[in-house]
């Protein structure tokens, strides 16, 4: 609680909630980071203005920032969902670098993490997943006065307090206690695809379940988490070899053998790995019926030779052979 | 192929498409199981007739079964979901008895994985998972001509090959070759979430998303089902322990370390074995803060001492203590 802390505060009930709850359990160097979408006409400028009083009110520092997403987009050829959240990242690193702060508290909750979980899923990209309860968020470090004009790299760990805490319970402690918030503005989220499986995915599930389904999403998302994490480690110490030995790594679990490889061609600085590289890599591994070469993504190759796979690189890919 | 296969055909698209794949890859000793769930009225008994003339002209054996599912479900206050699972598993038991033969191949595809796969996962019992290619059913064994009367248990073995064939695929299949089956037979579910999930749920999302998720499923429910065997495989050494060392536990990975202490505890004879029991046992492992002795359901009891997490009975309850 003697940290700082910025919070990310749309003016919103889980926004306030957080901001709220975190004041009334001690924490007091806290900044209040506001930033303007330009979504909503005169009701943004409203929320800025009723965020930045709420900050006055607990005494607490304030940031605010304006970008007009609906121009971002059309300019650079975006949806609004990408050019919200590049406006957010350039807002987060434009005050992390001014307060020399590199910490985050979102107010995001057990029922946004449900919609993460499922728009994963659907997305086929990260199977199932949802929000971390900590991220390390790598943002480009802006110039100070410099415009667009970035240096290096600057971390920012943002910190999810209430990724466990269905909605229902934010809203009914900002009811009891007499919070006020601004209303509707958690749903003024850009991300279209969000908001159709918020009102209309999770509802139809609800009826056809008969139950809220997103504590279940949660949890399977938890264990996957904890599962991948346990493969990742159990493949750890295989992926730093320089080559894999095959007659092992064909005795592995199935699930760690891909795991295994995965991240073994990703430490080789293979690009572009996807489920069908590994698999590839995989039928590499049977030496009755695999090939022995075979091309991999940017300018390598995998080779099979005397119980051994490596990666070679073609003449300046700038790595040096197994 | 030389082996002998009981093979489900509704008559539907599906199950035509298996039962001419396998016999024009070669399969021959194949014995064609109908069961009638009368939930169709006068379109199930042709149903049945379509399915016979299909056996006889493959020159295959022909079983079939009367099961009417709709008056089981109003006599034994079930679902008609659940009385007709229940007529299926009388009928698969009937007949691998009678032709002596515990080997079922059913046509379950790409589609209905991915309908299972949300189905378990909104329902929150089974976290991310699917059907399994192949999986044991202990069925009751009836007694031949003994009516309802069973002895023992029948393993049968189910085996679904198209698991992976999206339904698309098998249509596409059928009409190529100009293959016969009865329109709507996989319709005529008697599981009203499922036909809901199917109908409502998938289309809705594929709006949404703009794509096919069905695919996307599929692979996150094959990645869980390697995840979790690969985590059954790494705590079965501890699992089979009277005692756990609790310092040890503790190092373990989160996920390693939960699926250890329910496979302990299930081990141990702990019934009901809920997410708030493997909580409650994991809380015991801390020394500082965690309860010294707490009650499990099934007179059960689990106590640390010394560094040492155990199992105790309440005496008669047919397990010595640890």
């Amino acid at each position: 609680m003697g940290q700082r802390y910025l919070v990310g505060v749309s003016g919103g009930v889980d926004s306030v909630a957080l901001l709220r709850g975190l004041v009334g359990v001690g924490y007091r160097k806290l900044v209040v980071c506001h930033l303007n979408h330009r979504l909503r006409g005169r009701v943004s400028a409203g929320d800025a203005a009723f965020v930045k009083r709420l900050a006055v009110e607990l005494g607490l520092e304030f940031e605010s920032g304006v970008h007009d997403v609906v121009r971002l987009a059309k300019e650079n050829g975006q949806s609004l969902e990408t050019a919200g959240r590049a406006a957010r990242h350039a807002f987060f690193a434009e005050v992390a670098g001014r307060r020399r702060c590199r910490r985050m508290m979102l107010a995001h909750h057990a029922d946004d993490q449900a919609e993460t979980v499922l728009m994963n899923l659907c997305r086929g990209s990260a199977g199932l997943a949802g929000m971390a309860a900590e991220t390390v968020l790598n943002l480009p470090e802006p110039v100070p006065g410099g415009g667009s004009r970035t240096r290096g790299r600057l971390p920012l760990l943002l910190i999810r307090p209430l990724l466990a805490v269905p909605k229902k319970t934010l809203l009914a402690a900002a009811t009891a206690r007499g919070w006020k918030f601004r209303e509707d503005a958690s749903n003024a989220s850009a991300d279209f695809v969000r908001n159709r499986v918020r009102n209309e995915v999770l509802p139809l599930l609800e009826e056809i379940f008969r139950r809220d389904v997103r504590p279940a999403l949660g949890r399977a998302a938890d264990w996957a988490a904890g599962a991948r994490a346990f493969l990742r480690d159990s493949a750890a110490p295989w992926t730093v070899q320089e080559k894999l030995p095959v007659r092992e790594v064909l005795a592995l679990s199935p699930a760690l053998r891909r795991e295994v490889l995965a991240g073994w061609l990703k430490a080789r600085g293979v690009p572009d790995l996807s489920a069908s590289v590994v698999q590839t890599a995989e039928s590499m591994l049977n030496p009755a019926d695999g090939p022995v070469k075979w091309n991999l993504p940017g300018n390598r190759f995998l080779r099979r030779r005397a119980g051994w796979l490596w990666v070679e690189c073609v003449p300046a890919c700038g790595a040096g052979p197994g």
